[in-house]
């Protein structure tokens, strides 16, 4: 039996010099669990997907738990629909959706507001989400369901369905809800166009007299009358985690596109409700959960999504203060708790986001690796710059599983 | 908008250990500049093509311009074509040629000098291939046309030509002009190599009793009397510079070989009178032309090619001599007047040309790569061993402008 297998992903983590600090973030702050990880094990830089490919996280993902993004990434709509916990099977084809208020001028809907007031489940969207699944009726099969505070997802299921399909949503209030079209040939996307289009008409009549709305409108709420999808991506049929690489996995998240991820490769992803997936995460209480997935699991991998939040947000001293918390309780914990004779331990990113650009970038990022006879380097910083000395080097993310499933003793030999 | 992207490429710049003066030309050269340029931004060590692979600087460019050689590199005939601005269309087939000295005997033609005693454009070298333009009659459109020196290009187009074929230049005097031969089965590979014999007698017939040679002869100079054409090359169809990037470019260079590269992809390509591709050439004219052109295009491409040329000759001073002015009349001037919140400044050789060897070799070249944001690391010094500890490590010159666009921030993501 070979070892068992963590990962702890700092979601976005990685940074550039920022001129006016004159340092990285991660160079900033004090982290001394993530350096002291540095110092006990092997450090180098990783490309998550390859040099100059700006990752997105759900891709990034993919390529670090050793799926080739290139192939199997199914776009955003099935892995918010699958993070919503709605069931996506391959062939389906899934959109990412807002409830947004719209009013009627000429026969266009016309888009007020594109989050109908930042609605939330508590205002009743799982309500409305149950009266569309219930009263609108599709040439196919179809499930609409609620996602966090104004989101929802919808999948279509059934045969000639594609996901060549433009989104519905025009991005800017006073706009129309704009008709869905084919991007292909494909008569499969010309039908689902129209399925789409027919799904908005009906979404709209089942929404715009509904109780919950009657009583925004009576409270001065922009009523929640339409539903905007965007996002079309087809699920594809992928071997599934422990298929592939012989241990059972879990996937500890809040963002509900990395949960998605999880659930895509059926990976064992539990729900918290102290887990969210923003800067109010109980990240205690996930390093908790993450050790309890490590007795029933082989392999599981943790993410905490607000240091990437920060970076989008440009914020120099938050984001060091997201990778400070991160290093005092996730990371400190793992090592307090973690035996190395019996556990691989890997702490890195999914890629960039630099405050300077507020945005993903395609910079490398640091990993550390360490268990008890991992190759030990003499770099004493887990940060961008000490790491490329390492004794790791550069290497692709879509290579990390098996580097992390041979310190595991979890591979076959090649030849004799 | 991004930033825009200068690129300094010393061509040859990279070397090897010298055993008797104990270090690289690099590291014996007085480079401050280069060494700032490294201090200020991230290094590393590129693969112009990939390691073990020694790269020609046409193959090199390709690469680091985001083209991969082994899937567009037309060979050298249509890109020293190009260089000495002819048109070569995709489909054509394009070869280098000299003008040389033959004598009949016995009804072969026999080279008495490979290179007609150096004759150059100022003696007659336009003239007589205007003649042969006009005379030669071949059952295929085609130009002839002098180019520096005794060079000279040969451009055939029309269907069923192919580039399989011989050279007739057989590389030592005394030595009958060989008979061009197919290398393939293919019919057209036969057709052409008959159109090129056809060529190479009828050239010689036109330029035999040419008054320019009549009078050569009267003044015991070889004649310039035939055509050699070797390297048969055919462009394929590629997608241009811009439209693959979406950056408009520039390359700013002496030798034809990288004009021509710079045009076979759509790019602006300055001539100069001054910019020679030699020793003779003005660096400093070369800078002022890189800097305005870098305000009417987005990427520009400088490069300096007699480092190269030193490295062929084996001469270690001259090298560093050359390192010391590419230094001081190139990277001095693009540090002063370049503002890095608004430019990515890379500078690099397109491959390694040992004074040891006298020939290109696949050692990995360095790279510094500088904007407001670029990581910084600890690296002080501009050369093949410094850089190796740099925050890029080691990366393949393919992904280079992929690099480079990110750090210009004109990459889109790939996933969310």
């Amino acid at each position: 039996m070979g070892k068992r297998i963590l990962v702890l992903v700092g979601d976005g983590m990685a940074d550039r010099f920022e001129p006016d600090r004159g340092e990285t973030p991660l160079q900033a702050a004090d982290v001394p669990n993530m350096d002291e990880l540095a110092r006990r094990g092997s450090t180098g830089l990783m490309d998550p997907i390859r040099p100059g490919v700006r990752p997105g996280s759900d891709t990034a993902h993919l390529a670090l738990l050793g799926y080739d993004p290139f192939k199997v990434y199914p776009g955003r709509g099935p892995l918010e629909a699958l993070g919503a916990g709605v069931e996506v099977r391959p062939g389906d084809v899934a959109f990412r959706c807002n409830f947004a208020t719209v009013r009627r001028e000429d026969g266009d809907l016309i888009v007020e507001d594109r989050r109908a007031g930042r609605i939330s489940e508590k205002e009743g969207t799982p309500e409305l989400a149950r009266a569309v699944n219930e009263e609108v009726d599709l040439p196919v099969e179809f499930e609409f369901r609620e996602a966090v505070g104004h989101r929802a997802v919808l999948v279509l299921r059934g045969d000639g369905l594609s996901a060549d399909v433009t989104d519905a949503d025009p991005k800017r209030p006073g706009r129309p809800v704009k008709e869905v079209k084919p991007t292909s040939d494909d008569p499969a996307a010309e039908r689902t166009a129209e399925i789409v289009n027919e799904f908005i008409r009906r979404a709209h009549e089942v929404l715009e007299n509904h109780p919950i709305n009657e009583e925004r409108r009576k409270r001065g709420l922009p009523p929640a009358n339409a539903i905007l999808p965007r996002g079309a991506g087809r699920l594809r049929r992928v071997e599934g985690f422990e298929e592939r690489h012989g241990m059972s996995g879990a996937v500890v998240a809040g963002a509900s596109l990395i949960k998605g991820i999880g659930r895509m490769l059926d990976m064992t992803v539990p729900e918290d409700e102290g887990i969210t997936g923003r800067k109010d995460t109980d990240l205690r209480r996930k390093a908790e959960l993450a050790l309890r997935c490590l007795e029933e699991h082989e392999f599981v991998l943790v993410n905490f999504n607000a240091v990437d939040e920060m970076g989008h947000d440009g914020d120099f001293r938050g984001k060091v203060e997201m990778l400070e918390r991160m290093d005092r309780e996730l990371v400190g914990r793992i090592l307090d708790e973690v035996d190395p004779s019996e556990v691989v331990v890997c702490l890195t990113a999914d890629h960039s986001t630099p405050v300077t650009v507020g945005d993903h970038t395609a910079d490398p990022v640091p990993v550390a690796i360490w268990t008890d006879d991992a190759r030990r380097d003499d770099v004493e910083r887990f940060d961008e710059v000490s790491v490329a000395r390492g004794c790791l080097g550069r290497f692709p993310g879509l290579r990390l599983m098996d580097v992390l499933k041979d310190l595991a003793d979890r591979l076959e030999k090649f030849g004799a």
